[in-house]
């Protein structure tokens, strides 16, 4: 079919004509389909279980004796660390484990600096503005902390290879209010994106005018692939090093979509210093963390290896997902030049732009006819998309037929959105 | 044996010698005796391992259907919070669900004050001074979080009831900038003292002259009885409804000391506008707790009963401990007026107070002869003890045998320091 740019009047009257039916035909069915979140799948979750029936015995000793079940460690058990050490390609002296939630690390390394500043710097509280830096679409989340502790954010685009880096490179060197940026380097959400080699140089090589300015790099997606040849990141905390930029980043990263999420454990990379910089008020904040979670981990995964191999488990209940959702998109919204959208190897998101000005029109058709999708804007700061086109899919939680459902509304509701859009101008 | 302060001269001398022959053939042992801290024994923890071993099956599905291997669920699930309405006696809807420590759920409380203030009161660090009133001996873990805060500590004195009431409530009516008091009601830490009904109620009618003003009602001990005949602790919740500052307090608690260490779960009870106060800044901080090792605590307690079974085997371990080192004390120390001590029906500690300008000398000689004791002025804010006298026994941690001596040691450090200052004088 043609471009709907190219249809006449009569031709988009027909076309709205037929899409109405099929869309007051769904609505009939009185769906109830959520596609608001990235959540692993009940499948994902069953894969999970014997996580759970290792036996308290061999839960209670530490490889260096440690009696998990009582007080103490308050950064993470050496055989833990040496987990994400190997998962995030780090040493273990750079390694903090956490609790269930990743998240919760950031949110956390954010207000500290608020309280407390970093490494002896001037706490951002005390300062007049803070500001971060956003390369968006972005993750709501990561925005959110923003908005909540007051920091200002500056929307940064995100090209095919990652942030947009002339303009980071010349914000950051001049303002010294920017104290931070928000990156998910690999499959990023939502765009699926990874960070290319050149990018991953660039903001290593960064000369932020700010010595407290810190890249918060949440690498969530670090080894969940779709695909047998995975997009490569380049190492962060090498890169830095390389530079002479050794404090510039956080790395945080999570088993929460490896295990189960809410019951997993979070784990930061740093330099030392800053690790050091952060157990002086972590070991104020908690006695530590749990300790018999960390082992049940270690115990089933054991390495690397084992962590991909269950990961493969995931992408071959996932990837035909994402098949499912990129045949459906192609095939309703192929040709027409109304949407476009990412096709990406790994992560949990597909990242699709609408026409200007549609993605919240979009969102709330597809949710009359009982499809809930995450809210347009929300991949910008302050919820506000200023071309009101992006809107994340997230595909993994759904049944397949209730994924095929839900995209074929979304997507009549891209088409009748656009039509509408067209014959408005004809 | 007669008071010390009755002793000649040559009789102290006497004493002096016969006690560093008893010193020093303990310090030619080289022991190694830890008594730093409240923690579980090995054999309370044994009788945890069940918790462990409840198959994953039994683990999944929360009352209301949620998927506790997937994300959700904020602040707890609903029979987590019921189980802990029924301890802290409140109602549901009046608690939250923490992860595994109510230290960090108690951190996050002053922290989230500071950052963005109490219900709408200005952020605490955007005033000049914020105050904490600290009844000591008291808990060094508060004092540490309001120091690296930078709150400034005001000392209140204990009393056989709890804290010296007179005083806190002159205090809070007259000064704005006083924002919170720690309090440790029942089997305080270290004193073992019980707040008196009289002591809550005039605790939930203070009037005080910030409105954002809070306590920080520390209920860890709440179930850790070593009696037939527990303390019993008014409700604060309930005195503070009746006097009208439903909004004055912060209930804290956990299951540390019940199942794990660092394992448990932790919890929050205030007043549900308070609570929902919290909730708008905690959805930002995490996606929620860890709803297994919720589940696995309600499957495993059930209920109030269940705990307080599993506390009375508890009891069984720890009562002969404090009852040995109270016989110890007894023996060694009992009439020469050179120590007093407490004798609590529950809790983790014994409080023992030197003459003046003792402990640390007290703790130095117990050190040099292999006994670590909690550091000398550790139950007062700043580490700094005005009168020098107060120690903190954490009796729980080693086993019998290793109790004996350490305490021995301890009586014997504190007999020489005593006598050596009474010939001084002499």
């Amino acid at each position: 079919m043609n471009s709907y740019s190219k249809l006449s009047k009569n031709e988009l009257q027909n076309e709205i004509e037929k899409l109405e039916k099929r869309y007051n035909a769904f609505k009939e069915q009185k769906l109830k389909l959520d596609m608001t979140r990235g959540k692993p799948c009940s499948e994902q979750l069953d894969m999970c279980m014997e996580i759970l029936d290792i036996p308290s015995r061999e839960l209670r000793k530490a490889a260096d004796g440690t009696d998990t079940f009582n007080y103490g460690v308050l950064d993470g058990l050496p055989e833990a660390k040496e987990l994400f050490a190997e998962m995030l390609d780090v040493d273990k002296s750079e390694v903090i484990i956490g609790g269930n939630s990743s998240l919760n690390l950031m949110y956390d390394a954010v207000a500290r600096a608020m309280s407390l500043g970093i490494l002896g710097s001037t706490p951002w509280s005390k300062l007049d503005r803070v500001k971060f830096l956003c390369p968006s679409p972005g993750y709501d989340r990561h925005f959110a902390i923003c908005e909540l502790l007051g920091i200002e954010m500056i929307t940064i685009d995100m090209r095919q290879d990652g942030p947009d880096m002339d303009t980071v490179e010349k914000l950051v060197s001049e303002d010294d209010s920017i104290k931070g940026m928000w990156c998910v380097p690999k499959y990023s959400n939502p765009d699926g994106i990874t960070y290319s080699d050149r990018v991953v140089d660039r903001i290593a090589a960064l000369r932020p005018k700010a010595k407290d300015f810190r890249v918060f790099w949440d690498n969530a997606y670090c080894v969940h692939h779709l695909s047998d040849k995975p997009d490569e990141l380049k190492n962060i905390l090498t890169a830095c090093k390389a530079s002479g930029n050794d404090n510039m980043v956080y790395v945080f990263s999570s088993t929460s979509k490896i295990s189960f999420p809410g019951a997993g454990i979070a784990a930061m990379a740093a330099s030392v210093e800053n690790l050091n910089g952060i157990r002086k008020s972590m070991t104020i904040q908690t006695i530590g963390h749990d300790k018999i979670n960390q082992l049940r981990h270690v115990r089933y995964f054991k390495n690397l290896d084992g962590i991909n191999l269950h990961m493969k488990k995931h992408a071959s209940i996932l990837k035909p997902k994402f098949d499912i959702v990129n045949e459906i998109l192609e095939k309703e919204l192929g040709g027409k030049e109304i949407a476009s959208w990412n096709k990406p190897n790994g992560g949990y998101f597909i990242s699709l732009n609408t026409l200007n000005n549609c993605a919240k029109e979009v969102e709330k058709l597809s949710l009359e006819a009982g499809v809930v999708l995450t809210k347009a804007g929300a991949t910008y700061p302050y919820g506000k998309d200023p071309k009101d086109r992006n809107i994340r899919i997230a595909p993994t939680l759904p049944p397949v037929e209730e994924l095929k459902k839900a995209i074929e509304i979304f997507c009549i509701s891209i088409r009748l959105v656009s039509a509408k859009k067209f014959l408005e101008m004809a």
